[in-house]
């Protein structure tokens, strides 16, 4: 593949090949996942407990300031430099001295309900449990539950909140905000035995399935059936549906699919108290009263524990395409959005963005990278693909609306994949580009949703805002807007960082955007909430978790900001 | 337009002809329309009041049983025969007297807020305000509210909340369950004044506007830029963005674009006590907290009054075609609905289906009818209909799909509209049943959501149940899983009812189906809710109900059963 389309001549020229979906797929997710992995790892690291603290862990670590000291060691404390992203800060969260603490006769009860095998008590099972997987946050709950019924679920949840035990719901621990593990020694209750696939209803598309099921595995079921999962993440070999739910997970396919909020069709969900709330509906049409199951979608275990799942899945397509395209500035980027919705309409499956800086930091740095356009130097990439059920329609739609975005002036120069190998490498100059921003220094990173209009202005500010101190890239889901906005400097510098924040979560919230496009909140954002709610919308949110949770035992410490005193010292951001 | 296709050969002798979308879907609409209206007309209707009650409206239409006298005639009563469809009963409401009754000096106390325009105490003005669109229901409000600004809403709601004045908001009112008036002397909240369409970007094809805005007008002033609104009702030219949201509003887009659970990206809410609840956002991605917006979708007024949206709108797309196919059993029409998606894929928008025995009502009764397939006789006609951005495309893609459909033997014969006129004639005789029903006899009507295996199976069982006291028809909107189920029979009949009912609602309540498709429960059916949401869910409501608005002055008697019986003295079903 190479460029062949200049912005000097309007001849169809782009070499055009359909691919398989599957390996274009596959290979995009892998990137991705390798991005994110980079992004979040550089986003925060964990600092040393001072002395008579208890996480042995975080002991190993290098030291940092702002640390008080417990008294009491048994109330152990959680420490962490807390970035927003990249930025330094400090946080303090010590247990709430209303929950229990884990006694044998606990420990006794749960084996009644569950047996031996759902009862984990060894430290290294415990240990791998208590940790997530970017390595970050670790918890030390002595107790880890694998149920395998609804009824034993809610038996557990029964138990805990009469005796004030917290609990943590862990589905695969492969969220980026600390939801899924303990802050403290919550029980961890791991729904991963639950994983049976209840029902599928080939004629609909219905899914039903237990929370514990693997979103791949779900994903190879309905496949086999000419269905596709309406998600798709880079986690999916790892993470549960029920997990997927609980975050309202977004992923690769939101831009074609819609939201968890459009997809999931019913749930059943254990509530705090152990009651079991059916909402497991599998109707496309129900307005019998409030939807109440929407709570429960991003509620990140908060508000009851997902059980059960029941999700519309789109029928499996035959085509997939990519194409890598150069723009000139922004606007033309937001007019080929415009105009590849009209013209692609129906097959338009992803539209990504990247520019120069991000473009030029890749190719320096990511090895086996090479410039899709390497004829051309403009200011803007996209990355558009199609899925489509007609190989040579959808071939003649996207010849279709290339043409005309070039004779339109909007595009001036672009490829299109020829085959699996050239749309994976399309897709790894765009997915790369957090990760060859790691390899170039100090790394400020923000995940933001922005009005599409605004998204880019942003970045042009910033850039404005820090003259030569610092490369600013900015790239992103440019279908959802979801902008990635990335500064890198020779080495982190709080002179630095006060220009950055908090200007970029006023600007953000200022632009009606949102600070967590679509990790959530959980542990690390719980406090940040307010850049992107109003305190009327977190008053009845809270008044919510008062509601179906009385007594706070459901995954403390996360989404909300603590709501006393009692348990939250001090912060500072 | 004739049939062309038959079982017998394999040949591609369909016709073929792209119409144009606009038109199509005007007569589908009007079609809609007028089944709805008579439907509806043919489930309820009022009952006189006994001697001291004051609905002057009641008493001029025939006697009925069951009605109990109120001794104080203020407290006004609302008397009405409820058939859930068309299956006598009766419901008995008298006013929550924990409401104050309006006075002057709250009068003048909204004109202070609103201006004279502001505040209606015309009678005649009333009158239409206070009665639904279907002439069914009837309250006595004796003040309109006309506010211009949120923060007149606010300050409206905040005065109502003090002074324990009840309130119902009120879009178009055009609803079917009784929704939008007043059941007693309410103030009526009614939004048509704020209709601003506040921002539009052209390139993420979001819309921001206020809650006043007639549906219509949205979807001409999107068509104008190149998108569509995600939803289209019969009411459109009538019904308001603010009253669709409230009430989750269906249509005939939602198998296409799905429901505004995915569609709305944010709300503004005013609540009971006048709180600002600014939830509008207009992003794709936001997973800060829980999506609250969600529980107004669907809330129908009774949590809080939406007075901004923010939705997102589809690209237009050029093409549309209608096909009416023959087939020989309901696993065929489930097969064909299966291979429909695959094939069709993402063209596909509608997929609707109906009996012979509703062939032959409306073949029989409606005027202008003839059958699209008249040398097939089936048991079961679906109508397809697709919508593209191309027509060639589009054509070939159907082509493919009706020869495969024939090849398998999952459609007998068929005919694809070659026309506009013809595609409205394939839409009539779908649309056509209820009105059509309504002509042939007393008919008993069920509006249900029950998936989609077991869907016919509740009429075969309902035909076989009733034997030949009854003609028994099926049809629906079989891609959204919506089933009407019809019986007629000569004359409306208390045996023949008690073999209906309540078995039509276990059995869908059995199925885990839903007792309200799309129309929501309104005053019609609050009672009804149990049987299609547990006792655990409906607690829940009724907690977040209380949360929201503890003193229940927002669309009282709405959704759920009132909740204490201080103000529901007796029900019978």
């Amino acid at each position: 593949m190479k460029s062949v389309w200049k912005s000097s001549g309007l001849e169809a020229r782009f070499r055009f090949l359909m691919t398989g979906s599957r390996m274009i797929e596959q290979s995009r997710v892998l990137a991705h996942f390798c991005g994110n992995r980079n992004l979040m790892k550089a986003e925060e690291s964990r600092v040393p407990l001072p002395e008579g603290s208890v996480s042995p862990r975080a002991q190993s670590l290098p030291a940092a300031s702002h640390i008080v000291p417990q008294s009491d060691p048994r109330h152990a404390c959680f420490f962490h430099i807390r970035r927003y992203g990249s930025a330094p800060g400090h946080s303090r969260v010590v247990k709430d001295r209303r929950f229990a603490e884990l006694k044998d006769v606990d420990i006794a009860h749960f084996r009644q309900i569950l047996g031996d095998k759902g009862v984990v008590v060894d430290s290294d099972e415990l240990k791998v449990a208590n940790t997530d997987w970017m390595n970050k946050y670790e918890g030390h709950s002595q107790l880890l539950l694998r149920p395998r019924t609804t009824q034993q679920v809610s038996e557990i949840l029964q138990y805990c909140y009469a005796g004030r035990l917290a609990v943590v719901p862990q589905g695969g621990n492969t969220g980026l905000v600390g939801g899924s593990v303990p802050v403290f020694d919550e029980v961890i209750l791991n729904l991963g035995a639950m994983n049976k696939i209840l029902n599928f209803d080939e004629a609909s598309g219905i899914l039903v399935c237990e929370a514990g099921c693997i979103l791949e595995s779900l994903d190879n079921y309905v496949g086999s059936r000419g269905y596709v999962m309406p998600l798709d993440l880079g986690a999916k070999g790892s993470c549960q549906i029920g997990g997927n739910v609980s975050t309202n997970a977004g992923g690769l396919r939101l831009l074609r699919y819609g939201s968890l909020h459009g997809n999931v069709l019913g749930l059943e969900v254990v509530l705090a108290d152990g009651t079991v709330l059916d909402l497991l509906g599998t109707l496309r049409k129900d307005n019998t009263g409030y939807d109440l199951k929407q709570l429960f979608i991003g509620g990140e275990g908060t508000l009851g524990v997902v059980t059960k799942v029941s999700i519309i899945t789109p029928p499996k397509l035959a085509s997939t395409n990519v194409a890598f395209l150069a723009c000139e500035d922004y606007v033309s980027c937001q007019k080929t959005f415009a105009q590849a919705k009209l013209q692609l309409g129906e097959i338009l499956s992803a539209f990504e963005f990247l520019d120069r800086y991000a473009l030029d930091v890749v190719l320096k740095h990511l090895d086996g990278t090479r410039d899709p356009l390497p004829d051309s130097k403009q200011h803007f990439y996209l990355l558009v693909e199609t899925t489509g059920s007609n190989q040579l329609h959808d071939k003649e739609k996207l010849d279709a609306f290339l043409e005309s975005a070039i004779e339109q002036g909007l595009i001036t120069d672009g490829a299109v994949a020829q085959d699996i190998s050239q749309a994976a490498s399309f897709w790894k100059v765009r997915e790369g580009v957090a990760e060859a921003m790691g390899k170039g220094g100090a790394v400020y990173k923000y995940d933001l949703s922005i009005p599409l209009k605004d998204l880019y202005t942003l970045v042009e500010d910033m850039r404005s805002r820090l003259k030569d101190s610092a490369t600013v890239v900015g790239y992103g889901h440019m279908g959802d807007g979801n902008l990635h906005l990335n500064i890198m400097a020779p080495k982190y510098d709080n002179e630095l960082l006060a220009q950055i924040e908090p200007y970029v979560y006023e600007w953000t919230a200022a632009a009606k955007g949102s600070i967590s496009a679509e990790h959530g909140l959980g542990f690390m954002k719980a406090k940040a909430i307010h850049y992107s709610k109003s305190t009327a919308a977190v008053q009845v949110m809270e008044g919510f978790k008062k509601l179906l949770d009385p007594r706070g035992i459901l995954n403390p410490y996360k989404v909300l900001p603590s709501p006393s005193e009692s348990h939250v010292i001090s912060e500072a951001t």
